[in-house]
């Protein structure tokens, strides 16, 4: 951490901050500049957690150096992560392809899908019975008869279930249910909810918050990976920006971002990051190339008749065509879909 | 609503759509121009949240154009709301400070600020117990303890005390203690939180999420409303964009457009919107003139010692002179400041 | 376009607005809802553009339903376009690459960058003589000297020089060098630059800005190919956002948006969008797959040494690893590279 | 400047990039921490500017720590800067109102408009007559006609005019009629621009760029400044954000963190900001009152008839009453209005 040091800091200002920092055993290498003079510190900061120097006399900023996050942090795991689920695998040399639809709407729809996405090979089956809407006036999902469903489509096909979970009280009824917590962009900064998932044990997929720096989401899994869960995989899933041709922004250049930061795996979500069924396809590819873990894709039997997000769904003859051209893809990529 | 066609929709396709509407009671007025064509749909669209148009063969878009939130909608209740919490006022010709730390650090802090503002006539405490924070290494908050201490300030000194609860958990420990809850940046797409604080049926400062819309904003209203409690006060606390100069952006058209919009009253936040303590004071001005129904205002006895945000703490000194300033601009405004 | 009517609008205001429709020999459609009333308009609205009524009385707001761009506009021409530059093609089955230094710096520079780019089969040769740099205190490119080396190297080893002009005289200058001309991100809405480069004749590289919306830069597009220049190539280099990790946001998403709005050849720019050289060969390959018709790639012989950018640029050794990798990716998509 | 290494940086990295800035006379300070090095660079650091540090083998990133502008900067220039125009001044103690017609439509429209003006006291008359817009089938603006008019409008009221120029042929035309420049927000990044108008020798007022960070902004001023003019008035006009409802997002935070990096008088412009009438009053109120030095508003005899912009323009009446509860505000804040 640097300490920049106001134009008009006084000797004594500065020798108070170096007290500080000498008092918590680090140590302040001084940089005297003619308009200013910067503090380097050296030693493990977060031990001024508690101190509070960016509002002491004199202080002008702090500049980060290092980052503040560690267990998911590659300078202390270089190696990439690898999570294990059911037997399936997502990380290292797969390319994990997470499908179904926004919403449980029904014991028909969902096994209906999970029977085909399982035709094809696919392993994770997503599904909502939780929704958390802008509106309270939308569709909020089935709840735990939701959870029933998914789990008879899972018993019956051998696929991992991926299901969201919105606060304590949801996570505690979906735990018995699902194989993978999975943490939506509304709820990256609800940060007693990770703790408790951390607790859960089981792996989580976690969503970047719809305005989350990546530096912010790596801070969220650390919330959980603290509570002893390793299994964290993150997920892009588009940014808030001011382009309007798309719902969100995808931020495709987060993955190489965290392939350098993170050890963890990362999916991208194009059906949330674009809203738009038409540009699923060509960003699953670009998910593929760009090196991604994978993706995860809404799929409906019948997208127009889908109680939420029907117009970015695939439906199953979309979906299918949509594999096919990137099973190549991840031949030439050195990658294994699915399982 | 309209439902804007794509130029290639079928005669059939425009059918379907009109036997969906017809079916739910909608009336379809159809516009048909060289291009395309355009169904305006006329009645109760919330029916419709249901169907799933979006995804019907031949539609291109939705373009909405009344807003899904009412309780929270001017156009259903044109006078302001004006809500009493412990015999002070917030809305109306109110213009109220809420004031105090952002983390309650001790016994002596909460009670020697707390004394410090009601001697200058400040009647809404604030202080944090349960501190969402980016890094998991980062100070939590005293949790119940803390609320303890805000209690005992409470008491001695007649303030209401507003304080942020982050889950259903911390709503639960709370809401013995607190006369408003708040609900945080992080926090307003909890909307099971908003739920729950809505059946509480205590006052309920929601501050705008980190990237919201005004439009997602009301609609997080909305589900307080919904279970029953009106006494909702926004609060404009800045939103993310590219500048850094300042920690967020202090979105004041927001104040004009929530009246437009809404009967609700709206503080604003300068602390946290800039994260500067040199800009709150000429941003409190602001928020004065442009019309808004108070502010929010970190004030510390020694912001260089804080646990949390000290950088954008007001000290007792410098909080006196901003309310000194403040009052003559109160006074031409025709508003009452603080109680 | 749809017209919003305000829900107190009276009935002489929806008159009003109905008589200025018709005295353009447009057609009104009435909806009148419960709330308010709407006004679809039927017919070719570019004849309202100098009328006002989002500003007449009664008139809540305008919502556009077609786009106002039309010579770049799918909808008017729906087969892709093609463009052919001194023999080599931007568009349809080619992905091309323009390569070369962001700055010119020296005549052995851009020769031996010119010589090694031929030798791999690179085909445009991109270099910048006029930088607009964001402080007058940066280097601000060698102007018409650069230029000089650029032909000199375009004449020894046939490519085609692609080069920014940033203001009418910088294109004056440049008119006799230059194969292709390059509009910069900060140049996109110079509207005067855009007609005189429309004028000038020859294939256009138009850069999205800094934040333009897909809208804006099709409309930017429109003034090109309005003064007769077809030939207008899409460049995506990012948009500004909120994430520091990278210089900009590289929008991926734009490109299926292109290609669903547009019959403009589109590329990316990974090398300003990221900033950062580690993120510019994942990029490239995501834009391979996702359906760009090329990409722009800053190359220096010794990027520590570069006067400009050379954070980003790629080494030799990079860029010809860079090709290797795109090549079965081009051949898996049925793309040829380069020529 | 600080010179942040890669964890994994070699002794050598280093050693190189200190004799990089020794041969520049810098002086290095290193800090040598358990993960990383960082090293303080002492010294004027605007001699590195053709060097390129960060693409040196070892070097993470570089992080400035003073600001690149020096003309514009409040550190060598504590006292704030008046200027003075045709015997009216803008900043001091002076709140200075610009207002006029988004566009200059008629001689009868801008001499009605300004005689109204000049009977409410205002000094400075805006009006366009190039209009940068961003569909080329909207208006363009009269041109010299219209700056015939303005002429014509200011030679009888005695006010002083301020109109934008596009470009170095439009600025070139204008330069005999007006008595302050304005450079748009779509220009603010066209340098040559900038230094042109630098080399006019007349005020200049310099809108914020579209989505032009404050630092950017103050390096603009800074290419009009080192051409030996110092008459430059910033205007901030909102910067794009994803909020919808208004047209920017009026960042007014902007005016104190300008007060505190600059000298320069800044102004606010809320009927761009915004592009809603109803809201152009509340802000100019916030205006006044975070301390900006005036504001620029449109105002229109008949908005509803206007050739661009109406909704977002007041009309006399609108206007005269705006003043009027600007006034006693004034009065308050020690601000002399107008003149």
């Amino acid at each position: 951490m640097i300490i920049v040091m106001k134009p008009d800091a006084s000797q004594n200002n500065i020798q108070r901050v170096i007290e500080v920092l000498e008092k918590k055993q680090l140590k302040a290498h001084l940089s005297t500049g003619k308009q200013l003079t910067i503090i380097g510190v050296v030693g493990d900061k977060s031990i001024l957690s508690e101190s509070n120097l960016e509002a002491m006399d004199g202080v002008d900023k702090l500049v980060p150096i290092t980052e503040s996050y560690k267990l998911s942090n590659r300078k202390f795991k270089p190696e990439p992560s690898v999570i294990k689920v059911k037997g399936f695998t997502i990380g290292g040399n797969s390319f994990s392809v997470v499908a179904g639809p926004c919403s449980v709407e029904s014991r028909e729809q969902i096994l209906e899908t999970a029977r085909f996405l399982k035709s094809l090979g696919v392993s994770f089956l997503r599904g909502g019975t939780f929704k958390p809407r802008t509106s309270p006036y939308a569709f909020q999902g089935l709840g735990q008869q939701g959870l029933e469903y998914l789990k008879e489509a899972a018993d019956e096909t051998g696929m991992a279930i991926v299901t969201e979970v919105t606060s304590l009280k949801t996570l505690e009824i979906a735990v018995d249910y699902v194989d993978v917590f999975q943490i939506g962009a509304r709820n990256m900064h609800s940060f007693e909810l990770l703790k408790e998932v951390g607790k859960a044990g089981k792996p989580v997929v976690l969503k970047r918050g719809l305005s989350a720096t990546i530096d912010e989401w790596l801070n969220a899994a650390e919330y959980i990976m603290r509570e002893g869960n390793n299994q964290v995989i993150l997920c892009e899933r588009g940014i808030r920006t001011f382009e309007t041709a798309t719902r969100n922004t995808l931020d495709i250049s987060a993955i190489p971002v965290i392939r350098s930061k993170s050890h963890l795996p990362v999916l991208i979500d194009p059906s949330h990051a674009t809203g738009v069924r038409d540009y699923v396809t060509p960003l699953c590819k670009a998910a593929l190339a760009v090196g991604s873990d994978g993706i995860m894709v809404e799929v409906h039997p019948t997208p127009s008749k889908a109680l939420s997000d029907g117009a970015q769904s695939l439906n199953f003859e979309e979906f299918q065509n949509m594999l096919s051209e990137l099973k190549p893809l991840a031949d030439l990529c050195g990658k294994v879909m699915s399982k």
